[in-house]
């Protein structure tokens, strides 16, 4: 049933391959991707509503029973095609992954492929449209809502809203229509292909390095394919080798049991809303250098090829800049060039009452919220460590709950301190493997340009348990717009990207070879 | 049918003083002060009931339908009375004063009661009941609602719940109800009386100095009686000469125009929350010091006469700091020492989701909301050059609206400052003048102990205005209990409180002489 894609393929071949009796012109459309684009010309009103079905089932990370409802639905897809499937959970009442395998006669490498179908918080203020009910839209900045199940044509510019469209129902839908292409097309899989797709990345992870080791040989594959994160910004097709590692933490601090009259007590209670600002600001500064001894201790120098693949990336940030409406940058000039190293940010800081209802009071708390990227090198473990020795050291009591009276008589600097349940050590995995190779060539076929090459990307993953405890290659595959609003109200994916992805998962399915 | 007390009574005069066949004992109840304690406790339900009633009245000073609905409640019960009532507005559309006046045949002074029966907004959280549905309840720290209607007898120690019930409609509870009991036991004032309630203390008085501007004539007195702030911590009787000033400000920051992932641009993006913590630090330290630059140099020393004021006031840190559950304060050990000089206080601050919202992302913008208070010698308009100044120096570019994204692109650091509309200078009135010591007497007499006396209070008040334009002596006298959560959840009035009140406002009305 499969055409399979000789084991020896390389760009020139495959753009010669044609399928037998395959005419000149473009009616030909003999090469697999042209044949995968055929296809999905041809289906792309069903390919955006089975998307928009998926996007559709709410999957805030925290909400277990949405999460579950989407780790069955998925299921479903992947067995209808023929895949085996199981959903794995690190212990009962934790979130699934869910496993799919296929094995494919004579294929002699198993590539596992990554993706989470988990999404971000949705209450975030100024969503134009409902998180779960998918809304497609004209291109920026307008941004209109469009009729797509009644137009002619689908604007490859049109995006379709919804929470997990860009991080990261997007590569899993992909994927499935992928597969879907090329079984329409008569192409064989070039590789045995498992997919691994977490319902717990957008909490950290907390549960994943235990369900990784407890099905470590289910999950092991050859070369890893993580698709998650956007694509660079300039557009072009980019692959990664790696992503930061991940420790974050609430913090709060206190300050009188009751509002005070800051009239009356503005010159003597000491206020949360100042020390929880003067304690961020304790631990970096406005450039993002990070304050806090030690932390850059373990942090490796950069290697002479990760600064030649970084100095080879297009510049981005002019128009970055323009588009984000920033008059300056942090840090060095280079974006990428800020991933070699350790990021705090500030997700948050709150305290007091605000707007109409600011009260002209000491609060009694205030708090933020902080995550660090780590590097390779760096531990969770040694910046929690580094983190609270340095609050002690400037005179933080550090506990782990609310603290009554006798503590907070005795202690004239309290602060709470809470890790998120989620974190994770940075991973790297070798630009130059064969394996790596092989999908840096796939995708330059399939896109028509050398692939843009990433030592690591900034975000983290729930990859890296797979990675780390795997050691097997592994390579970062994205599809989503880099301003795909991810983590944020308006997520979206762009159908160009949509129509993109799913010709290099296709190239990758039906040519991957080393 | 008024008994008017001799134009020459003192502490001890007062207190011989016996109505025409009083006995001895208990049941003689002669002095004006056992008569009005009588009277109280004869018609206790009755006052609260009164009490309850205006109390259920929204008076939430950015709503100006309610404010205006309890000015003409409040008109009305003055009415009643015999006084002659007018609703003083700065101009349509701004809240009203009530302002009402009774003249005593054969007074020579006349006396200004000042009061403000609008209060501060409701939505803070962990109210225990409803702001606007008056909860009374048992002594502190148990709170628990009790059935005052049905009750043997009215704890002392039982407080009524409700915003405004400290925060400043006690005030006018305590001189009505005072008005009635001298009434009833046929005690004739000893003065003119003017009483000048506003109704947009809580917003600043924006448009009170206007208001005052336009009826001079009519509010001017010999002496104003400013009731508002809560006594001394001690539960002492306290005066104090005047009011620090007031002048506070919004301030806003910008990021990136949509958030961006911090995994991805933490390094290199502008954090937003990060600008507002460092703003706010570049403005105070966490002891409280204010460092813009100039900010002490309009500060009077101290005189000798303020410091010997505030050196005999009974200690009441250490109280406080225990029951507030603070291991430290800031600046000088004692309290109203701080009230000597300006203090800046960070009201809010806010920027990203909180809690379970948080997004590992950067935010669009964060925001702070502060407040000076100022002392004699400062002007608002002076600390506003000083705060901008202060901040242009800085590299903060500052804005009045939301920036354009030409603005943003042209200036890499930009807040907006939005300063409240209300602001006012400091008030402060000789303790020495004729009036002030008549003031000092007479509760001194009601007390039985001399009262405490503070050269100023901590907060402010929209009376500034009046005594800044009629330039008369100025004595506050304030009922409500320390701890009556104004500004805050849980407002409430000790009912003691309230009893006392009466007595200090009935000796007011019945034997101020000079």
């Amino acid at each position: 049933m499969y055409g399979r894609l000789s084991r020896r393929a390389n760009a020139s071949t495959v753009k010669r391959r044609r399928a037998p009796g395959a005419r000149a012109g473009a009616a030909q459309a003999a090469s697999p991707r042209d044949q995968v684009r055929a296809w999905r010309q041809a289906h792309e009103k069903q390919i955006v509503g089975d998307f928009a079905t998926l996007l559709s089932k709410p999957n805030v990370a925290t909400t277990l029973a949405d999460v579950d409802a989407n780790a069955v639905y998925i299921q479903g897809l992947l067995e209808t095609r023929g895949f085996t499937t199981r959903l794995l959970r690190a212990a009962p009442g934790t979130p699934a992954s869910v496993f799919a395998e296929l094995k494919v006669p004579g294929a002699k490498r198993t590539v596992t492929f990554y993706a989470h179908y988990d999404g971000q918080p949705i209450s975030q203020k100024g969503w134009i449209s409902t998180p779960f009910e998918p809304s497609m839209r004209t291109a920026l900045p307008e941004a209109k809502p469009v009729d797509w199940k009644d137009a002619a044509r689908l604007d490859p510019d049109w995006r379709l809203f919804a929470r997990g469209a860009g991080d990261d129902k997007g590569s899993i839908q992909a994927l499935i229509s992928a597969f879907d292409a090329l079984k329409a097309a008569g192409i064989k899989p070039s590789v045995n292909i498992k997919l691994l797709y977490e319902g717990e990345e957008e909490q950290g992870s907390p549960h994943f390095a235990s369900l990784v080791a407890q099905n470590l040989e289910t999950v092991r594959g050859d070369l890893l394919i993580m698709g998650d994160g956007p694509m660079h910004q300039s557009g072009k097709q980019e692959i990664n080798f790696g992503n930061r590692g991940f420790v974050g933490f609430r913090a709060v601090v206190y300050g009188p049991l009751k509002p005070l009259h800051d009239g009356h007590y503005g010159s003597w209670a000491p206020s949360p809303t100042v020390m929880i600002s003067s304690l961020v600001m304790s631990l970096r500064d406005e450039d993002g250098k990070i304050l806090i001894p030690g932390i850059y201790d373990d942090v490796r120098p950069v290697s002479a090829s990760d600064k030649a693949a970084l100095a080879a990336l297009p510049d981005v940030e002019t128009d970055l800049k323009k588009a984000m409406g920033l008059g300056r940058n942090v840090g060095g000039p280079r974006l990428a060039d800020g991933y070699m190293r350790p990021t705090l940010n500030i997700r948050a800081i709150h305290g007091g009452d605000d707007g109409p209802n600011a009260a002209n009071a000491i609060a009694t708390e205030a708090n933020a919220s902080l995550d660090f990227r780590l590097v390779p090198g760096e531990t969770p473990a040694r910046v929690r460590q580094l983190t609270e020795a340095w609050l002690t050291r400037q005179g933080w009591f550090i506990v782990r709950g609310t603290p009554d009276l006798a503590t907070r008589l005795a202690h004239p600097k309290i602060v709470r301190i809470d890790w998120d349940a989620g974190e994770s050590i940075a991973t790297e995995s070798a630009m130059d493997s064969p394996a790596a190779k092989a999908v840096a060539a796939s995708i330059s076929r399939t896109a028509g340009y050398p692939v843009l090459k990433l030592p690591f990307m900034g975000g983290s993953s729930g990859m890296a348990e797979i990675v780390n405890q795997l050691k097997a290659p592994m390579v970062g595959v994205a599809i989503a717009n880099y301003d795909d609003n991810q983590h944020a109200q308006n997520e979206n994916l762009r159908l160009g990207n949509l129509w993109d992805g799913i010709e290099v998962y296709a190239g990758l399915l039906a040519d991957l070879d080393w």
